[in-house]
């Protein structure tokens, strides 16, 4: 049988319980399709610091490294909070591992699942019925990682400087990236940029409008940040594929994400060249519910599945798992995050819910 | 009497309209409180390069620098869309209007009429009975302003270069206006940056902190960016005064006042250190809509309302303009923007609600 290597990073907060069943099904997966995933487990965020003194420690990079893909829940948490941001579980595990593993684009699902229309905040007359964007944003350049970067002087005379830069073929290859999910979708992309004040964003403009050329079946158009940040709440609907620099990306992905109401149940993919990745929930590690086996852990499920779809290639075993949860969401199987007190809803616990999803795969 | 010099810049599209509609409110200010606005009309964005070769011409230029306020109406539209970025009406007006005054304060409310709960998108519950934030916005530095900026290199070796750079005093004195607002209203300023990420928000961050002494009175939070985006959209009400550096501003000022559903109504002010300032409606010159006498003059009127506040100090005239307003959307009238096909409401042009304001007077 086929098998794969995955680097499971549980992390902190909620990330070890909702782990545990994103594990669970994988173990189902196995059986069902014949292959076997050969799971590693690493330290990372607060886990990392506390018990190897730094939020991504280098056993856990070995570890990656020697793995197909990773599988990584979430960090933080009000104990790690007082660091200097460097240090703390999360800019001390997130950005370096994006680095290090070359993870440029960045797939952030926004989408609201049909049973779970009441739970955003936008009217019913403007979700009707539910919205999917796909967020692509590229994680890592820009403001994020150029230099110069840092604080001169001293004193009063103290100067905080951070640069925005893109080189033709990093805009180049997530737009790539961008036209490619398009395709398999709904055949738009809407370029996000501030070319009205940005230098970086007239290239940026340029450059995806040269590679849009190449699509000739994918509908290309622009957008201001600014106007994007507006018409995400006004009308959500008109978007299919978001494409966004880093940080733009980093606001909009988060905006998107939290109309659809359901943060708990966003899944996320950082993709290298190739087909390493690293898949993650979009939500936080909620240190407030953790331990109480109470959190929902589908985020973490549908982040395994886009693993196998992305990493592995398992389309098959990938449309079991977002099917899975989607019938059990239908069957009113609800954690305590997305429940609405409706009829037909049945509260459950993480173990509950990753019982009735392994029992619909 | 008191006189006054205004520079009045109605520009494109709606804007002539609306400013005809400000200006007879100053007319009845003038009456009622026996002062003298004198008023210097001038050319701006698309109206500027149509007449005078350029979005902002000089003869504007001189014509606000000899008066003690500018009402700016709205700018930009289809025909100079095809012009390069720098040269077209919003980037080419606006920018430099900020550099040449120093208008490094810009001040934009987000608030939700009570009787426009409806309009916006987002539900009731949320939003129950209205909001009102005030996005406070630095708006003469940052990476709108800083150098290096510019595409370096040639064909596919180019680089797309912008600097985000910010100063001690810089940042000290937009959160002196942050804290003197917030004491005249809330009393909460909440300062958003990207400390984990950028190094100008790690100064940002210390300086607002260090600023916040002197305002023992006010409460100061800070929350990231891309957590903002995802707050204002959850539970808008957490807010009451918004701090942002120019760019965190332009996109969440403009995601604030999109939640409102009244982005017609919405006024702003560009305040330079003195009395200075630039007055001008949130929305844009709706060139669809252009001639017709059906758009909605209220942020317009509201605009002018600020500058009699900030720059003339006359905060009686401006409260009786912000009253009359609030009688007005009272008694039912409404443009077709804000038109809701409700009982009671009276769909009027836009002269028509002009005559209703200024006889609320
Ligand atoms: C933790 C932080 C550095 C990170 C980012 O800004 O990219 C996070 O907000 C995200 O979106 O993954
Ligand atoms: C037109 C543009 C340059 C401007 C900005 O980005 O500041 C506009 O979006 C605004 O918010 O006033």
């Amino acid at each position: 049988a086929q098998a794969y290597k995955i680097a499971v990073l549980p992390g902190d907060g909620i990330g070890p319980e909702v782990m545990a069943e994103a594990l669970r099904v994988l173990d189902a997966i196995e059986k069902r399709y014949q292959v076997t995933f050969e799971r590693t487990h690493a330290n990372v965020g607060g886990a990392g610091i506390d018990n190897e003194g730094k939020a991504l420690p280098e056993t856990t990079v070995n570890i990656c490294r020697a793995s197909d893909a990773i599988l990584f829940g979430s960090v933080g948490g009000p104990k790690w909070e007082t660091l200097p941001p460097d240090e703390q579980p999360e800019r001390g595990a997130l950005l370096p591992l994006r680095k290090i593993f070359g993870l440029y684009a960045n797939l952030r699902p926004a989408i609201i699942f049909p049973s779970l229309t009441g739970a955003s905040s936008l009217k019913e007359e403007v979700i009707g019925g539910g919205f999917n964007v796909l967020v692509i944003r590229e994680l890592t350049g820009g403001i994020y990682f150029s230099q110069p970067k840092g604080i001169e002087g001293n004193g009063r005379d103290r100067i905080g400087v951070d640069t925005m830069r893109y080189s033709v073929p990093e805009i180049e290859r997530i737009a790539h990236v961008a036209f490619q999910a398009a395709r398999k979708r709904g055949k738009k992309v809407c370029s996000i940029d501030k070319a009205n004040v940005l230098s970086s964003s007239v290239l940026w403009r340029e450059i995806v409008t040269t590679v849009a050329k190449e699509y000739p079946d994918v509908e290309l158009s622009h957008m201001y940040v600014d106007n994007a940040a507006m018409q995400l709440v006004r009308w959500p609907k008109q978007f299919d594929v978001i494409l966004c620099e880093n940080m733009f990306g980093d606001i909009l992905s988060d905006e998107a994400a939290m109309l659809t109401g359901s943060l708990g149940m966003l899944p996320s993919a950082s993709l290298a060249e190739g087909t390493f990745g690293m898949y993650e929930p979009s939500g936080g590690s909620a240190p407030d519910i953790a331990g109480q086996g109470i959190a929902n852990p589908i985020a973490q499920i549908l982040s395994a599945g886009m693993l196998l779809r992305f990493s592995f290639g398992m389309v098959e075993a990938a449309d079991a798992i977002d099917n899975a949860v989607a019938t059990v969401l239908d069957q009113g199987f609800r954690t305590r995050d997305i429940y609405q007190k409706k009829e037909g809803e049945k509260l459950v616990n993480t173990k509950e819910i990753g019982d009735a999803i392994i029992a619909a795969l």
